[in-house]
């Protein structure tokens, strides 16, 4: 048989797990310097759980577990007779059941984080995969702005340890619904946002004709306008939201939420370059009722269009596990998406051990010598280097070609000699020289 | 609804995610340090590829995945037709289907690691799981006996940080295979080794028992006895097979194995304490070919029966997926084990961060206040500390009971004395001692 893997699943070689490993490292340590603490669920639910949280398209999606102990079929059978688990789908729904189920260990405010891989039946296509890691933070139990605050820091300081630049994009659910009631179109709030979404990909023309077609009238459309013609400063924004929202309180709520957001991180010196108020931001817009946060490339290398991150305020998480009122915020990075644009930019070249996990080879010329080596080797990972001796006595030609093709730096070269003289020839892979060092020289230089 | 996860599968709260991945840092850390490459396979696998290695019992404690699209069963089916797809089972099948698929890529001898969950359709109890994480180490493609000295250091320093006393046993299957030769029963390997390994459980007379009702004939265990006499040392044991084994070419090459690999561990500085050559350890034999290698606790605090640790060297993994001749030997660490065992003997509580992953909170006083301290959260975080703001400006006894609920060793209070002053005042919540402390006084005193 020919062994195959199913469709939109991936094996990952350990050249990419090295570097897939660094950015889920990177997001974990910034996640762990903030004081969220990890969790993780299993990767099966009760079907209970799942069904209907993310709509009938959703449920679609759903990889379903057929019960075990099952043999056959026999009559026609409904498929919730059969299964009743199912691999999750996020890590939200299963974050709201942990939250519920372990109520009573959990002291809030909660600040969880997440990195799991979760399942979806989509049709995979470039970039999407039925099997992919999900990385979120949440804070759940406090509505207090200083979370959404520590977000942007997070989203900053993770970012910042790439190597290349993003804007942040930032709105929030209470404007648009005061947008909505100023167009004196309070209940398509749905097909407002779905429209807006999509001014930046096709213009202002077509989201009128879009909203035209969704059955705003002229009058909405027409005090709708202005909107698009706001200028990109943040100073604008807020000016031209003061005046179009004057109306609404809610709308009021909503522009202190954002002037006390971006105040508060320009205070601590969050360059006015990373953030954006994007008015037109909505992102699963049902789900949020605050800030709503997305990151995306903005970098002159490349034209990376995806999102590379995304999150937001909402309330109620819990509250279809009956536990109501449970008010939390979340990002969620997309580490396919990160992954890459660091490879499209080469920026793990640059990072260590994302091209190598392993930084010497001792070459292996026989029993006395390996076993000599074996000591040296003790030695040096003591000091963190990762080194390895070639398991078998095998022609030079080989045992370099194992260095080249697994990208490992140095080679070391023990034979008689050295062992007499103590000091080891190694070999600079990149250039080919070979010098005498000592054990020590060596390892200053691989640790330096 | 009252939420639930399925039997057999647990959530993993922040106090057990953050000693479980102490253990499999530890793992992963010394992986990496003997050159061992991280991979990851899919969850899901085809049955295709996970079907029958596993033998019957096996196939029936797969789950299996139904084809995505279905929604009602009409007809009498068969479970092969509406499944196509299961979780894997082990980490074996899918690295021997990964190699075989990738063996183009791939530099041999292939030294790879992988720490994965499993799925297995076990009946639940105490200790076994339905989900639960595998750590396996392997090198393929090399027949030196280097190999298993490796796995047998690496498994050395795995339990040296763990902080209790292991024995590990070792045995070799050409010494199990000429046992059999030497007492008249070559073709009852697996009979006898099934008969061996319960020699500790049950002792030397219900062995005998066993043997018999197997047919083994009163000669062949009158043969086999002295094997139960023998003396505990090693030398007496390779003495015992020296001469029990002469005429056997196949006991020879065991005995060599098992010499040259105690002989290089010595030289190693290996303690003799922690290896035991153990006659009677086969360990699903039929798999293994040459060394088999197996961990128990040797600890006189702990009466842990498990076993900790397995491993052992095979041929012919790939085989099934086309590629023959390909021999490895590889281990695989029971984290679930050693867990309990490090609770029971409360060794968590020497490690840093496995009770806490938070080192600090900052008392939120209010807006002023909480912006003076995100400042100093920045300074100390880049310091490489755990630390947070609590996000509202509750009272004080809410604020101090989650520091203390989340175990946060160090509370920091911050209002407009401290302010102006610039100090701190430090409260160390095991003592409930309050001092004042400069900023890089208290940095000193958590980085130390």
């Amino acid at each position: 048989m020919k062994p195959a893997i199913p469709k939109g699943t991936r094996d990952f070689s350990p050249a990419e797990m090295a570097k897939r490993n660094f950015i889920i490292d990177v997001i974990r340590s910034v996640y762990n310097s903030y004081g969220y603490r990890q969790i993780e669920t299993p990767a099966m639910e009760n079907l209970a759980t799942l069904e209907g949280k993310y709509g009938d398209e959703g449920d679609q999606l759903l990889f379903r577990i057929l019960n075990s102990g099952l043999k056959n079929v026999q009559h026609s059978v409904k498929i919730s007779d059969i299964a009743e688990k199912g691999l999750r789908y996020d890590l939200t729904v299963p974050f709201a059941r942990y939250v519920v189920m372990h109520r009573h260990e959990i002291m809030f405010p909660f600040k969880r984080f997440q990195i799991q891989p979760v399942w979806r039946a989509d049709r995979p296509q470039k970039g999407r995969y039925r099997e992919f890691v999900q990385c979120d933070a949440d804070v759940i139990g406090s509505d207090s702005l200083l979370n959404e605050v520590e977000m942007v820091l997070m989203i900053n300081e993770v970012f910042a340890q790439f190597g290349f630049k993003i804007k942040l994009l930032v709105n929030n659910r209470k404007i648009l619904s005061a947008i909505a009631e100023a167009i004196d179109q309070p209940d398509k709030i749905t097909d407002l946002t779905v429209a807006l979404d999509k001014l930046d990909k096709t213009g202002t023309d077509k989201v009128v004709d879009e909203l035209t077609s969704k059955g705003f009238s002229p009058g909405s459309v027409q005090k709708l306008l202005p909107l698009f013609k706001v200028d990109e400063s943040l100073n604008s924004k807020i000016h031209f939201l003061n005046s179009f929202l004057s109306g609404s309180e809610t709308g009021r709520k909503g522009i202190e939420e954002i002037e006390t957001l971006f105040r508060t991180l320009a205070e601590l010196g969050v360059s006015s370059e990373l953030l954006k108020l994007e008015l037109t931001l909505a992102r699963g817009l049902n789900y949020y009722t605050g800030a709503i946060f997305e990151v995306k490339l903005n970098d002159p290398r490349s034209a990376f269009p995806g999102s590379l991150l995304g999150g937001g305020r909402y309330d109620d998480l819990t509250g279809i596990f009956g536990l109501p009122s449970v008010s939390g915020v979340g990002i969620s990075f997309g580490i396919d998406r990160i992954y890459d644009v660091m490879e499209e930019l080469n920026l793990f070249d640059q990072i260590p051990y994302t091209t190598s996990s392993t930084q010497v080879l001792f070459v292996n010329f026989g029993e006395k010598e390996a076993c000599h080596c074996l000591q040296l080797l003790s030695h040096i990972r003591k000091k963190g280097v990762h080194a390895e001796l070639y398991p078998d006595p095998a022609k030079m030609k080989k045992q370099i070609g194992y260095a080249d093709a697994n990208r490992i730096p140095y080679v070391v070269l023990i034979g008689s000699e050295e062992i007499q003289s103590g000091l080891l020839t190694v070999k600079t892979m990149l250039t080919g020289v070979q010098e005498k060092l000592s054990l020590d020289d060596f390892i200053k230089r691989l640790t330096e």
